[in-house]
């Protein structure tokens, strides 16, 4: 068995990722926000000094996974985005620098599978402090069955009652063309071939795109559209999502400051479950 | 009277400008190009070589308009883009560096403004070939009265016939946010505030974003989506035009590889009339 379940701990050397104000325009344009929100996707508009949507924490920290490495060799076309989690310190600048810090903190024994889970935590270089951190899964078709733990399992089972918050979206036929420019090139999400190859009709939208859009609706839903009181979300990504398709988002806050979130598709089925959020 | 009408001949200093296949990928995205277009809008599709759209030669150019410090102070918001004309002496490359010489060709006295002609020429670094020559008039209102040269005058109208190719396309509602990525972040194109100033209810589109659609819709019309077969484009901005309205190019293939053209908004008002176009 290729995959080493011992690499849990293992870790990379950091690496640096810098962003501009451009890079956050073009990541609030990718994950859908327009003209109703120019502090996302406009600098010099009045009275609007331009902010940083927190979801855009996932694109800064890609040059942080280095300690997967250690998780062994195994068929990338096997390797599925199984959940995503963000946790935010403080609102991320509209400029800068961040290290990051990757770790890879479980392995889990899936059966049909293995379930890696990394951390990458971002420090922001011109302060010394954590700026936020990542936690990625990724699920690994056909790497299970050593006989090791399950890892933790979670309930996607929302509350029964109707949701506090429904919020729809339309995403763009040419949305991921547009979200890729943000870092992820994979041409899983622009290809017609390649995405054929992968047993797709056509190719499919980035889950963190998908994220993306969620997160736009939890903020202005929950935060009233500050990032500064956006603190944490979670969620996995269940089914893919064309681009074109409608989102909605229905969410629970279900106390003071947590809320409970999940994401559907055009045709009703659930894309992202078992989300979180947390906010001050 | 500010404006000095014997600038003609002005030059500035070269100035050198470079881009990369992020870039066309981004302008490609803010002409309109999207899923149907991917030789300009991805970089790695199979068996489909990244090219880049030759209207793309009017952002190219943007640091070697210099030479329009030499007309003289004038107030800025009084400024209106006449036209744009193009020249293309060969396809330009994925990635690459231009230096751009900027020279007044033209002070033009128009009675209620003066025109002022500027040409472009970028001349590519890796060859010491010019590439493409931009030709801009910019007409400031309020200038003209001096006495001097009318100018040369162009006849707006289109052939009578029905038009040999007609091509709609879409713009978003978010279309003037998305291309003013590619360099021109004035915030009439953006700011509500900044535009009603202006005397418009809502941001307008970038004239020359306008003009990207309108290259496209020819360049699939007259050179089969083959960059290297188009030379070169004119057109005068004769309306402004809302992000989100349909634009229809209309186009005449008056002789073998000359082409008249106009575009209309979604009313069916004449946005850029006297339009030409040679292709090989």
């Amino acid at each position: 068995m290729p995959i080493n379940p011992d690499a849990v701990g293992a870790t990379a050397d950091p690496v640096e990722q810098s962003w501009t104000s451009k890079d956050a325009l073009l990541y609030a344009l990718g994950v859908g926000a327009g003209t109703d929100e120019l502090q996302f996707t406009t600098e010099n508009t009045a009275d609007t000094p331009q902010r940083v949507l927190p979801t855009m924490a996932v694109v800064l920290m890609l040059g942080g996974t280095g300690a997967l490495r250690e998780i062994g060799s195994f068929n990338p076309a096997m390797l599925v985005h199984g959940s995503q989690a963000i946790e935010l310190y403080g609102e991320i600048p509209v400029e800068g620098t961040v290290s990051n810090q990757g770790t890879i903190t479980g392995i889990y024994d899936k059966g049909s599978g293995a379930l890696v889970v990394a951390d990458v935590v971002s420090t922001d270089v011109a302060t010394g402090k954590p700026l936020f951190k990542n936690t990625t899964s990724l699920f690994i078709r056909g790497e299970g069955g050593w006989g090791g733990d399950r890892g933790p399992s979670t309930d996607a089972t929302p509350p029964e009652r109707a949701p506090d918050h429904v919020v729809t979206y339309a995403t763009r036929p040419d949305q991921a063309l547009l979200y890729r420019l943000s870092g992820d090139r994979n041409p899983l999400h622009s290809d017609p071939t390649f995405a054929a190859k992968g047993g797709f009709d056509r190719p499919i939208l980035h889950g963190l795109c998908t994220y993306g859009f969620t997160g736009r609706a939890l903020l202005h839903s929950l935060c009233e559209g500050d990032p500064a009181r956006f603190t944490s979300m979670t969620g996995r990504f269940a089914k893919p999502v064309l681009p074109g398709e409608e989102l909605t988002v229905e969410i629970w806050s279900d106390a003071a400051g947590e809320a409970v979130f999940q994401t559907k598709g055009g045709d009703g089925r659930v894309v992202i479950d078992t989300g979180r959020c947390t906010f001050a």
